[in-house]
């Protein structure tokens, strides 16, 4: 290996085409393919920006689908799938799943990223890159990090401060690379704190490989890299797409200003990863087509359990052995939105279309379709509308939902209002949607609601009005499978929000500091992400996070929490189906501190249980310390303070079953007195009582009268500042007391 | 002066006792003392804190209340006031005033402060700062800079993002440095970003003296120096008070770590600071009984100016005719309220209470007074209390406002709420006084509420049934005086709010960012401080920024707002009192941007038209570029982009009047190009359209199928990266083509 030139290796940390890595000495080229959630495969060389056609795929649920299932299982099937079809075309490396947090509802991308909360984007990621490397293929976890928006992508600085960044930005990236290992990483376009991700030594060396033990290799986003030296000098391995300046590389070997030892560990990585992926370039290359039914089916499945029911008066499901006639309405019911715009884009196998599969599915109904509104305003291919277009529209969906029992409305976002490389600029409804559903409702006929869409949609006048909403994200391609599955109960619906559903876009943390300016947005809303904010302020919001409803219903009983080694915790409980159908409950555990500056609660753990009517099945979940951590900026490090905590165990964040306060030990960290520590942490400590007992004395009476405002004062006084102020201490005592309370610390811990 | 030897130079950057700095060669010693509305003198050594009796002085109304008057004259006569005091005691320096902004309606020291806008800090600071050197005294504004809080003072960062700095928390200071040269300034204890104020050289020498034109003395707040040296070389003048450490700044002049020029240029300026005050030491030293008939009168005036009317029914003015009991209930009417606590609590020479004044002042009407509530929970000078005493305090209470015609309650913050040291947790009244006002108010009895605190009080339950609620500050030894001139109608109210009064706590944006916690607090909120907060959300509060009521009404007319040069603008119009007394309207300027990014509107100038019965007034208020601008934090420098800007006429923030937009043309600045601005931004530009053109046809021939959201993704793509993307460009050709941009730009500017 090392038997290679600089100019070999200098090749190495670029790529060879827009799609594949360079080869070198024994070092094979690896090929990489978009997507998350489908096989973006344009052969080796892909047209030169790489977002032209691809050869067809099987389109999964997007993250945004996929997240809502809480389930490892078929999270992990997924990956497993999109591994399975990687290597049919000698793909080596997979690019996903997305980990990022959705800070905004209005991100480009969110339909690409798992959650809002850093825990379930983290087990979402853990079980994807199982899933994809179980098939000797490499998952590629992106973005690495703090890569929230679209607008100024290429530029933008995330500002952001270190709490935050700890825990909320990398969580999910932290649980996946050290649960699930992933043999690569994409770093971002963003800058973070103001240096590109793509040349930060802090994200690609301290955190990720020296700090979470990440050994693998690190992948520029297409076209992140803006220095190339202080890109591989950080940790970046290989530059994508190749922008043919390895010269430059090689120049700083040779000038001294990159050690060529660098060198030597980029190809040392790509060396290991093409090793650990060399099974994915074995055996004939073909096409996908072998997949098409068993991994329609796969998605079919995945969309099912994607959906989550927001709303059900009981009109769903819908009867099999009615015959009254049903309005389907809405065009996207005829075609379908089930993916989003951008890097992420596959040419799926076949779609399947809502109204045609609740067709098959009810062949005794009669099942009118009217399209409800045009794709015109969003998409140039559809023909010009005007207004009294609009109006014929609503006027014949009005029509056929009056002839019909039941009306099924299918809106949501437009294709061009998701995607990649721009943000939304709003999360309601298009006002043609609005108004056809408020016409729909009108009617008294009993109205379906489904919303398709990557992110949020604000809920209208209409949403009071309608007997059943159904959040049916972007499903992929048998997404209208799954949906009539849904209808005609089929399967249960079991998704469960990813994000919370606010009651309108400005009640949204980042609202105010969201995409920035002039190159910077600033993280103002801190910790307080999604339901953090939601819940610590306690405002109304149209749908928690974690909400879903089923056909079944579920108890809970025998909810015990055990305090473990005083360090952490284990929570078992026991979960009935109480209902009159199979179906999956998702019990989630939040944990509540009572210290200051910390969210009311946050998600640590939840299962995902299906089970058969008056079935019962006890599980249980460990909470680890970090369950219970916060991120400390004054040390740098996790800590666990000693006291009480809340575990709840919920079926939403706002809807809790059960709370059991357990105290802990803590990690037992002990800051040590500095002369800068206040009195009144002197006070507090034990060995600085002790010390400082015979000038307490001194200090009060020093002071006239001693008013509760002035012991206000005293208590926040750096003991240091005593020197100015005539006490008999001077710098060299309080610094000798401070030693002094350093070594009595040191003695007690020995003993 | 630099005859002085090393270590008489030395000897200046330290006070030779708490109060005075240190004498050396020609240079005289000056006298300090505290505060921004009253004279704190403790003589020349004062007790070890400093924080013990004083002579006795008068004492107007403290900033929350002054600061309500929005009048730049009576400011300025307090000031100058305050300015006589200290001469008569040979103070060269008075410790004022506070221009901190009010993050928070928790903030300790918010009654020493002026505003939650920095517009009106900065013009109160201003006057306040000409008033009290009109004497010869210097004026020192604190605390610099962004000490928001009393929490962790001496060691918390106030970690806040670079154009929030410079559009709400230096300001006030700016202001007055370039509006009323201060002769000197203190700098506070935080750290600001990381670095302490008292040896951050970005504030005290690059944006204070070189960016400002600073060039006085800065002094350290009392104790909050870490490193002397550090703190030398950063630009502080003076240590206060001194801990004896002079030594090092000696050594590290010989070691060389600190250049002897630094200690010339301190000596130099303490020196100029010495003949500015000079005549301050001149003449008798005398008491302040001189003063007892005088400045009373101006602190009654003052206090008179500062009430801010929040509600009238229409049962104020009290009638003086009229013979009907009045029922007078609060301890505060009998034991007043009037300032704060921690450095600026003074002696106040003689204080009126409320009850005796309005007896003096109503000697027909029978007033009897019972206490309502007592001081017990919260000073330990009164007598203990239980539940029984509480409820016997009410049922007092109830029984007088029961055998009167109109009931008057004081409630308020405690003494020991309110203090410099410590932060308040809540801004709601006490249970005892809120069951007091339920009880009062069922009664019946019409009921006028005042409110006596240095902050805004959340308000509660019984705001409705109120038929007059007086906000009354902390208005200093004659506010009782004032509030029964008020009472009676000798004068009407004129004092607008300072601060926005919040529904709740929760609702003010720094809720979930106050006060921080591990050493550090997090300015989240960013720019969306206090009304920028609200009015931009359009949230719902109590009282909005700038509202008060009157006895009169004003109409306005003639309304004209010009632009000057494209730059500026020039606001006019015609004030006439249409009611049937003497008052004072405060006419407010806001101006509102329609670039995104910004809070909806901010104040940018004000009056306070004092006018008689019919009486009219024209005024023309000018504002300046900066009234436009905002900070660009890519540039680093303040932009007045060219555009619409709406001109807001109000007499509250939400209460609009008028609203004129006009058209800037902006600052002319024009951004280089770079390779690194987007394919947006060179089509944007003229030059860059032109090098561009022939390029722009071969990118859009390089994508198959140019959609919208591709378009999208173009639009935002810097140049540089189409080095990477095939379409017949390298780095070498980009890079010429900005040279090539910028090179035409500059010919046009030269033309």
């Amino acid at each position: 290996m090392h038997k290679l030139t600089i100019e070999e290796k200098a090749s190495l940390t670029s790529g060879a085409t827009t799609w594949t890595s360079q080869a070198a000495g024994t070092i094979a080229s690896m090929h990489m393919s978009d997507g998350p959630h489908g096989l973006r495969y344009q052969g080796s060389e892909g047209d030169s920006l790489g977002l032209g056609a691809s050869v067809p795929s099987i389109c999964f649920p997007t993250a945004a689908g996929l997240a809502s299932t809480w389930d490892r299982d078929m999270i992990h099937k997924v990956g497993a799938a999109l591994g399975e079809e990687a290597r049919a075309l000698h793909v080596s490396m997979l690019l996903g799943p997305g980990l990022n947090i959705k800070r905004s509802p209005l991100g480009g991308r969110n339909f690409e990223y798992a959650s809002e909360d850093p825990f379930l984007a983290g087990t979402y990621g853990t079980a994807f890159v199982k899933g994809v490397q179980s098939q000797g293929v490499s998952a590629v976890p992106k973005h690495f990090a703090v890569n929230n928006q679209e607008t100024d992508r290429f530029r933008v600085s995330a500002d952001v401060d270190e709490r935050t960044l700890r825990e909320i930005y990398l969580p999910a990236f932290e649980m996946t690379v050290k649960q699930a290992r992933p043999w690569a990483f994409m770093c971002s376009y963003n800058k973070v704190n103001g240096v590109y991700a793509s040349q930060n030594h802090e994200l690609l060396t301290k955190i990720l490989r020296d700090e979470w033990g990440f050994d693998g290799v690190v992948v520029s986003d297409w076209g992140a890299v803006a220095d190339r030296v202080a890109a591989v000098k950080a940790g970046l391995d290989i530059e994508m797409p190749p922008s043919n300046t390895d010269h430059k590389i090689v120049a700083a070997v040779r000038s001294g200003a990159c050690d060529e030892s660098v060198l030597d560990t980029v190809a040392d990585r790509i060396a290991l990863l093409a090793q650990r992926t060399q099974s994915s370039r074995t055996g004939e290359q073909h096409d996908l087509q072998s997949f098409a039914e068993t991994h329609d089916e796969l998605a079919r499945k995945a969309a099912q359990e994607s959906v989550v029911m927001l709303k059900n008066t009981g009109i769903l499901p819908l009867s099999t052995s009615d015959t009254a006639p049903i309005a389907m309405i809405g065009e996207f019911a005829r075609t379908p939105r089930y993916q989003g715009g951008g890097s992420s884009h596959v040419s799926a196998i076949r779609v399947h279309a809502l109204v045609n599969e609740l067709r098959s599915a009810l062949p005794n109904r009669t099942i009118t379709f009217a399209p409800g509104y045009a794709l015109t305003q969003h998409d140039k291919s559809a023909e010009a509308s005007d207004e009294s277009d609009a109006q014929r529209y609503i006027d014949e969906a009005v029509d056929a939902a009056n002839r019909a029992a039941i009306a099924i409305v299918n809106v949501g976002y437009f294709e061009s209002d998701e995607t990649e490389g721009a943000d939304k600029t709003t999360i309601e409804l298009s006002d043609a949607q609005n108004t056809l559903l408020e016409a729909v409702t009108a009617t008294g006929t009993p109205t379906v609601v489904i919303l398709s869409g990557g992110g949020v949609i604000q809920l209208g006048q209409w949403a009071d009005k309608a007997d059943a909403i159904l959040e049916g994200w972007l499903l992929g391609e048998a997404g209208g499978a799954a949906l009539a599955d849904i209808l005609i109960g089929a399967v249960s619906p079991s998704g469960h929000l990813n994000e919370t559903i606010p009651q309108q876009l400005e009640d949204n943390p980042s609202y105010l500091h969201f995409p920035g300016s002039n190159g910077h947005v600033l993280y103002g809303e801190g910790l307080y992400v999604g339901y953090r904010y939601y819940d610590t302020l306690n405002l109304p919001v149209a749908y928690t996070f974690g909400f879903g409803l089923s056909y079944a219903t579920f108890a809970y009983s025998n909810i015990k929490v055990e305090v473990i080694d005083g360090t952490h915790a284990k929570v078992s409980l026991t979960i009935t189906n109480t209902g009159n159908c199979q179906a999956a409950a998702v019990p989630q555990i939040y944990v509540r501190s009572n210290q200051p500056d910390r969210p009311v609660h946050e998600l640590k753990g939840f299962a995902r249980i299906d089970l058969a009517p008056a079935e019962s099945r006890s599980i249980t979940v460990e909470l680890d310390a970090r369950a219970f951590a916060s991120w400390n900026i004054e040390q740098h490090r996790w800590r666990v303070y000693a006291g009480d905590y809340t575990v709840e165990i919920g079926t939403s964040s706002r809807d809790i079953v059960s709370s059991t306060t357990i105290s802990l030990d803590g990690d037992h960290y002990v800051a040590q007195l500095q002369t800068m520590s206040t009195l009144g942490e002197w006070l507090a400590n034990p060995y600085g009582a002790q010390i400082l007992k015979p000038f307490v004395d001194k200090v009060r009476e020093s002071v006239a009268d001693p008013s509760p405002e002035m012991a206000a004062i005293f208590a926040q006084m750096p003991l240091i500042k005593l020197a100015s102020w005539g006490v008999g201490l001077d710098e060299q005592q309080i610094e000798a007391m401070a030693t002094a309370a350093q070594r009595l610390a040191e003695t007690a811990s020995r003993q």
